[in-house]
């Protein structure tokens, strides 16, 4: 299976990552197997509320992307699945100018049956993809809950897509997306309020957010029309150049390697000592505390005891 | 100290509570010295968004509970503490009504400093003022971020407080406040869209969460002239019947204590893990998994290694 995934079978590619996304004991031993093919792909971050036209963004990015023969994977994350699965097939199949392109690999990922573990998730996922040899990953998430800016978080660059609503830069700024943008566009440009939302949108990260090394600049696109993705595509460029440049993209990989290993080890650190013996243990302790018959301290301290490891009470 | 808690030292109390709040060692120190103390006070959670009248509503509460001879503690949670230090304290001073009363004790909480552990530090500081002898203890939080939902299902009856503006209801299900709350408040009900909001809610509430064994109500009050207050006293002492009766007051104390419990055990766990040792050489796995030199398994397995606990490499 791993010489077929490295020969570029795409099959395998999207069973790999169902593997990854499923069961975290096999993900651990895949990536285990893949992890010196790692390269680095280059992993644009896009969020954004809904409806502010980042699948049709997507879409255009990555025709552009493939003009420089670039290979891209997308991973696409719906945070309302349970509900909404049609409307994210729908979503998906909107983006048919790269549909059967084989330099394209398109991947949805449900938020439900990941609790806790998205980030983690999508990360694996996206390494997989790079493993697999793809130029481009591009992670998208509508921008709700902390999970869905982990993920954007953990691109190299990250792009805040808004629309000319009143309001919307205050709703982006309450919502964490103006501390994550590395670019900022402002779709559907061509709506009446356009250039009066550029001018606050401009000012506040002026304002605000401007005070880096990195210009933070409000890009200004019609994704349908195409209008505006020349524009966007450079200042990508110029966002990588800039992270090449100084060494923050070797530190971004640092950091997401920390964090990823951290989360790795506390995770083993759990399950070891949530034996069988100490979770019924636990439970006798917390009808001991309801009764006051014990102490916090006192639970702790037995059932940190180490013989509760042992499979025998 | 401790005889000064117990003998009714309102001083002492305060002191106490800023310990809880400032220094987890000594916390778990107290807590233990107080814990079969906690009768069990009766908990009353109150939240919704910014402006609904949350302070004024808890206030009429405290001088409706103190008719009834019972002694009432206040913890009252402000998420944007870090800016709005001032407008707390003004918030906390319209309490003229029970300012100076030896049977009321208020005490507000910043979120600022207590990062990831908000809920778990108000429900000790709670803990502090049930052992003290108070009899009821309102917690009120603006239900914006998770933690400040976490803070109000922890108490026994949570009153969720909304007011007559178009769009509020659904604005209080995406924040899910719909789905903790035992009791609806529809405060300024003098309003003019009170009638038409008052509907609205009712019948999202029927429909979608009205299915339980305890019937959710909406209460219309208009708090700063005590309107609909003797109302919504009845509906709360009726939830608190409801709760004792079919033993379920009994399961949410099990479910707190169970919380609390995994809580302390899984940050000693942590805490003991990370010794200085294993930090260091946590840092050293780190560049070795960016250069490739090692996978995450092997970088798990070695800082597994027992002998990293001890204080020297």
């Amino acid at each position: 299976m791993l010489s077929r995934f490295f020969s570029g079978n795409r099959a395998v590619l999207a069973r790999m990552i169902s593997r990854v996304e499923n069961d975290r004991a096999v993900s651990d031993k895949v990536l285990d197997h893949i992890f010196q093919q790692v390269k680095g792909a280059y992993r644009i971050g896009i969020t954004g509320p809904p409806g502010a036209g980042k699948s049709t963004l997507v879409d255009r990015l990555v025709s552009d992307f493939r003009k420089q023969e670039k290979t891209v994977g997308v991973i696409a994350i719906d945070p309302t699945s349970p509900f909404t699965g049609g409307a994210l097939l729908g979503d998906r199949i909107r983006m048919a100018s790269n549909l059967g392109d084989p330099g394209v690999f398109i991947r949805s990922m449900a938020t439900r049956g990941s609790l806790g573990g998205l980030a983690h998730t999508t990360q694996e996922a996206a390494d997989v993809m790079d493993a697999f040899g793809l130029d481009v990953i591009i992670l998208e998430t509508v921008g709700v809950g902390q999970s869905e800016l982990d993920i954007v978080e953990a691109a190299d660059t990250v792009i805040v897509v808004l629309v000319p609503e009143s309001g919307d830069s205050i709703q982006a700024m309450k919502a964490g997306l103006m501390e994550i943008g590395d670019i900022f566009v402002l779709n559907k440009s061509d709506h009446e309020n356009a250039d009066q939302a550029y001018m606050e949108l401009s000012s506040v990260l002026s304002l605000k957010y401007g005070h880096g090394q990195w210009n933070l600049k409000v890009i200004q696109t019609v994704a349908h029309e195409a209008k505006g993705l020349d524009e966007l595509m450079r200042e990508i460029r110029s966002h990588w150049e800039y992270l090449s440049g100084n060494g923050k993209l070797e530190r971004k990989q640092r950091d997401r390697i920390r964090k990823r290993l951290k989360i790795k080890l506390e995770r083993k650190l759990k399950s070891d000592f949530w034996t069988e013996n100490r979770k019924d243990l636990f439970e006798i302790f917390v009808t001991r505390l309801l009764n006051k018959e014990i102490s916090y301290a006192e639970a702790i301290k037995k059932l940190f005891e180490p013989e509760l490891t042992d499979k025998k009470l």
